[in-house]
């Protein structure tokens, strides 16, 4: 217990918020899985951990209403009609405030929605329950077990059109098939749900029609770039302290991640050095003044590494073993592979747990470096991520969605497609009143000259 | 209570850092003052919230001490002297970890030290602790009264030689006149402190020689500047999880603080105007890239105002009632004075206190403004300093009470002194380890062209 | 005269050098298309200004090739094979220094090569006599006229199997169609040109394969944006001597040229502001930290307003009107018609020709504005491009030349392509070693994990 | 001839402003000692190279006269009373377009000016001619000896009150010891002027009060630190057309030209690392990110070395020796001594000059390095200097003239003096309407809060 207290002694200084969030010990410890609950209007087709945070959770959601204009703008225009009237939506995300947004605005545009989490910690639990109170049926609470999670989903899924995200396609293309074939659409965002549904394409097992939003431009060139310009800082801060003005630190990847995390250490004093595979990335990173290294070469003088590749064991026990005292080492990149973690729990390294999210592991001879969310996302984890960029995205979705609902029969076959350029456009012009900006209009001699329609789409369909 | 149970549960989201902090409540609500407690080796002479509280914040100070290279290095010069045995120091300072390791260095350089906090909010009860466990005699915590304040001051007077610091100068002035003659020197960091000096120095009642360390250019060079470029977004991001690019920000006033807060937001995206009083600083701002407005032109666009003038009702009612509803106002300049907040205590207003240090105030429309730490200062109250620059400001205390005590008779007589340029070069020095960072020695005929002393002093003795 | 010599010993004080290019009153007046020439050698299959010149121009290209290290590469590997041999090249570019090290270099590779220049004025005289003497059938001079231009064309072209660029193909499609019909293939670098190249296809017109190099990678995200970022400040201070810290400029257009303007002049303190028509680039531009703008809603603060857009008319006689006195106007668009130089003919304005590529143009109330190379390209016209991003585009374009003339019969059809992406990466790492920089390399692990071959490509094909 | 010739034609591409400067070849070549002028007015009580210039330097000064606008203030205020009105004022200075309005200000304040260059390298002779044609007694021509030179300030010095600037003051106090005495005071902006004179009034010998404007805040603050930052990357591309991403850069010296330097180089993406023998500047390098090294260690891999020390021989023979073929050596600091240039003339080296102060230096194995200007200061030998940043230290001069001619009997004693803060103040706010800056005035209550007064000064006397 003198450990336990020390951290919650130390996290006083700066970050007990995490530890709230993952220990969270107020609560009670019975499986919602066990409880009976109802909201205030007695529905009860849900599973969440406490309904009597719904109050909480909607002053969260309100918060977040704030800085996601676009949508509030969606749920305006659907006033009068609604776009996804009789559509039945299920889907799997991240449960939080800015999630909730995008749901409630599914469901003010006419959309009947069930949800479930698609990580088993991430679910802010006060969220869910003003969720469940505003009539979502919602499955999901932050700590739920393996079979917990796939529980959720499989609660979610009974009558449904349309639906969205990785883990929940593939439970449906396995357990549910003849369901699989009646969907109208899907609509996926990350990564690797995309890489699957190119997969059940290619293989000619698609069943309807899928929306890849990840490789839209507002997600690649916003989502990407500024949300790690806006955290890498916040998230090293929070959990460290640490100083940024004359500090060495090694990012790993250069890519859209890797600038952002970039952008900001530079620009707050810090020098950079960059470690790269791909040689259009590397060549940007000189160009843009930062020197090309291979991490062995430059291991020993770094007081930071942050992977930022998508690719794993890229921070290996050789890597580690090498480093000097204090250094710190964290990963923005997608998952908690990039980092060699596994390999700090070698008998002959100590492990010590100073703060929330911060351990520091110990070498035989006193040696120790700093590792960050035990490898996982920093950003998600360590701080909070700007709702405006996620409301990009969000909107994004959405109107995916109620392209693939509303659009003619014979529009979409059984294949993935990407987002038509012009909705790309007018996510973007939806978030542009927010900076009070102004956007300039072609004239028609303008917009003939370029051979443009005055209302675009401006760029090519290959542009990205 | 719902009020409060709100704050609490918001707060996860991101900030009860500052909640803990503030209300502690899994403390014991008794007073210090009627408390006995006793070292581990049985001494009594302090007086602090709780002594077990002691290990946890000897782990604090050991991280501190990470960052604080200068005083190790002057610890391990003292191994074999000790340049202020017989010294008795009393000192008045916020109680953090990053103080304890300045105030444990005088000791280990010989001094017997007694300690007060010069605010009743700053002290960090387990620092304290770990401190009076070690042998300091210390008198602080965290929610002193105004009356405790004073008689901890008092408690820690009764037989010194050298001290510091604004408000103990203070009352030993007042109440102790006789010791106020028979005191050694005194070493004062603080505006405020320094201004008492020199008013004392120039009514001839300065009865021994004081170091004034805040114009010394270690102080003004790094602890403003650098500080503020590491703290202003770390502030605002952990009370608003704010997103900065794009945001129109006012910083008011454009001196070293000013502009380690301008070069932060600017750096990450925000759009900066300045306003100022004084056509040098003005100058530099416009030079640097910002527009120089009036705040009155710009404050209906304004997303941010921030204070940083060291000057009173800056930002004054009519501005606050101009600004746009979402509006965030908070303060880097020295008190509490320079936004009026007592002007939005007004029965029309209504405050909602959303998170710890975050109030929204709600004018009859609805429009709601942000404030910050009530308008103390942001990051002293929401966020952390970096140690490293803290460090640089004590080694300079340090080195001036070792000057002061050792000085030969008549070097220093009953005035207000610079710390010499030598000693400031010193300090900076001792620095250096901590960045891999190579000095050039001058060659013997390059400092006979410059007319230089090889080792220094480099600057004349007016720079700063 | 009191007008020329004004602006010849004005020039002396910064730009004299652009009088001298366009100019060159010491040269002799007669047409090249009248003078016998022959190289030392015996050669006169050519037509260029003077062959005398040829040292000078040799030396020129020298100091290009040592920044344009991945064509000395290729040549060095074509020392055993030569993938060109046997291959006939017309191409039509600007005739410089840099496109010669790229002619030169096809010619080491085997290749037979003829060349016009592209632009009646950008011809370098001494480079063009350096090529002939060096065995190039060179047929370009600095100023001709619309009929030489043509007459150049022509004479490039008589036989020949793969070419290249614009105006060319032009011609050939149209005065030699059967000529046209036996071509091996076409590489395209210009915006126009490739859109001909893509209506040719459209129709049916095509006779050969295309390659696109206008759309490659390593000309988007390199030509375009680090180009510009290293000219815009480098064309207004040698026209204009202009001070950029705190002034306010209008930057039209946020695709990458004017990134890369906004990037240089905002870090040299300036104050920029964007208009933009596309909603994508435009809400770039606000997370980036700029204010966007129409116009005319900024026209009269502005001191400079730079163009970007490849549009027409962007300022327009309104803007021009209300501009102050003193303000800059130039380009950095792709032509002369971004401003409306031509309102500026009215005869109610003055012109004063102050410095070679300056103009003053004066209203009646004597407000004058600053007009830069009437509108035409300011970097092209009044700086140098850093020969190192020039390197990139011609190392893709002697690329593309070998892939159309080495592919196996079958794998291109008469259609337009773009760069394999791996080409692209190989040009890349053909750049790195200038910076001393050093790659990664995927282990096999790695490879497999991520599902690419270890040496590439690395980006998608429809990355850009 | 070949050598000759073949750096002509290389300049055109882009740096032959500069062999003109300094070639001139056109002019005639009788020395201005030998010739009879005269005014249209019929003056002639001047030496200069060609009165026939004046037209084309009115033009220049009348550019110049723009972007001083402090200046053009005090000649309006003095449209009724004329302070300077029967002082007798010598000076000694570049002559240039921008002392030039300087001049002719103190002649329309009401002074009668004699002038004298202070570099016999530096004047511009159409401007020189336009002063006298003006009816300024200016001794001075682009190429003058050694005799020349002392030749013109013996001339410019025979009845006078008031002057101003190093060699003359030495001149004067030498040859002349009898007018010294009657001096009413002196202005002097150099550093080593300002040396000489403390070294004088140490040793009693200063007759007369002095001003030492070199040590004044608007010229510290501003004239080093944006100054150079807005002329390095100028000088470097008018000379070397070098792009400046990547490229790896070695400043020596972080003092405000340093700082100026590496601001500028950072933001157009080039590598910087700093050398320095002052801990406190290397402390501020460190913190705001650059590595901190000695030249040995780094100069192996550097594309460009820049020196901004003020010192000497900090770039000897063994850097030069070591480094790598191509790279740039070149000085911004404040002679040709930086740079141990003389070493470089060893016969084993060869010399080749490529452009106008371009010289590449050849090792016996090949390697070239590119020194620039011979070492002399870049940018005053390369490119053109702000003439707005040039206005605030030429006002200053101004109302020292002023305040030293006005000053009522025993203001001032034979004493060297900083010029009062509010001067300083007063100097930057005649500046600030340039950038449309609307400064803010103090409350009286906010005045008195602070101690101020309300208009200023606002710095205490010992700041800087």
């Amino acid at each position: 217990t003198g450990r336990r207290s020390l951290s919650r002694s130390i996290s006083q200084s700066s970050t007990d918020s995490y530890s709230s969030v993952y220990s969270d010990s107020s609560e009670d410890e019975s499986s919602p899985r066990e409880k009976q609950q109802k909201t205030s209007k007695g529905l009860s087709d849900f599973c969440i951990k406490n309904i009597k945070q719904a109050e909480f959770g909607r002053r969260e959601i309100e918060i977040a209403e704030q800085e996601m204009p676009a949508l509030m703008v969606l749920r305006k225009r659907a006033e009068g009609e609604k776009p996804l009237a009789g559509a039945k939506v299920v889907g799997c995300t991240h449960i939080t405030a800015q999630t909730a947004v995008l749901i409630e605005t599914l469901s003010i545009l006419g959309a009947q929605c069930r949800w479930a989490a698609c990580n088993i910690y991430s679910t802010q639990n006060a969220v869910a329950a003003a969720l469940a109170e505003g009539g979502i049926s919602v499955f999901a609470w932050k700590g739920e077990s393996e079979d917990d999670f796939w529980w959720c989903i499989d609660r979610c899924v009974n009558l449904l059109r349309t639906f969205k995200w990785r883990d929940m396609t593939h439970w449906i293309y396995k357990k549910y098939p003849s369901l699989f074939k009646r969907m109208k659409g899907i609509v996926e965002e990350s990564v690797t749900g995309v890489h699957r549904l190119y997969q059940l394409s290619r293989a000619g097992k698609l069943c309807a029609p899928a929306m890849n939003v990840n490789d839209s431009v507002t997600k690649q060139k916003f989502d990407n770039l500024y949300c790690c310009r806006e955290s890498i800082l916040d998230g090293l801060k929070r959990t460290t302290d640490i100083m940024f003005g004359g500090k060495q630190v090694v990012v790993c990847g250069y890519g859209e991640v890797g600038k952002g995390c970039c952008a900001a250490l530079k620009a707050l004093g810090a020098i950079v050095y960059i470690t790269e595979v791909d040689p259009i990335c590397a060549l940007q990173a000189c160009m843009d003044g930062f020197r090309l290294v291979k991490l062995g070469e430059i291991i020993r003088q770094a007081d930071m590494v942050i992977t930022c590749t998508g690719n794993r064991n890229v921070v290996g026990k050789e890597h580690l073993d090498r480093m000097k005292n204090g250094c710190i080492v964290c990963n923005m990149g997608h998952s908690n592979t990039e980092i060699d973690v596994a390999s700090l729990r070698a008998p002959e390294l100590a492990w010590e747990h100073v703060r929330p999210l911060v351990d520091h592991v110990i070498w035989p001879d006193g040696k120790r470096i700093i590792l960050l969310a035990e490898g996982r996302l920093l950003n998600l984890s360590c701080s909070t991520v700007p709702t405006f960029v996620l409301s990009i995205t969000a909107t994004t979705q959405a109107l995916a969605l109620i392209e693939l609902f509303s659009a003619p029969e014979g529009r979409y076959k059984q294949d993935v497609y990407l987002l038509p350029k012009k909705m790309d456009e007018y996510v973007a012009s939806l978030h542009l009143p927010t900076f009070d900006a102004h956007l300039t209009e072609l004239t028609d001699e303008q917009a003939k000259y370029l051979g443009l329609n005055k209302h675009g789409p401006f760029k090519p369909s290959y542009y990205r």
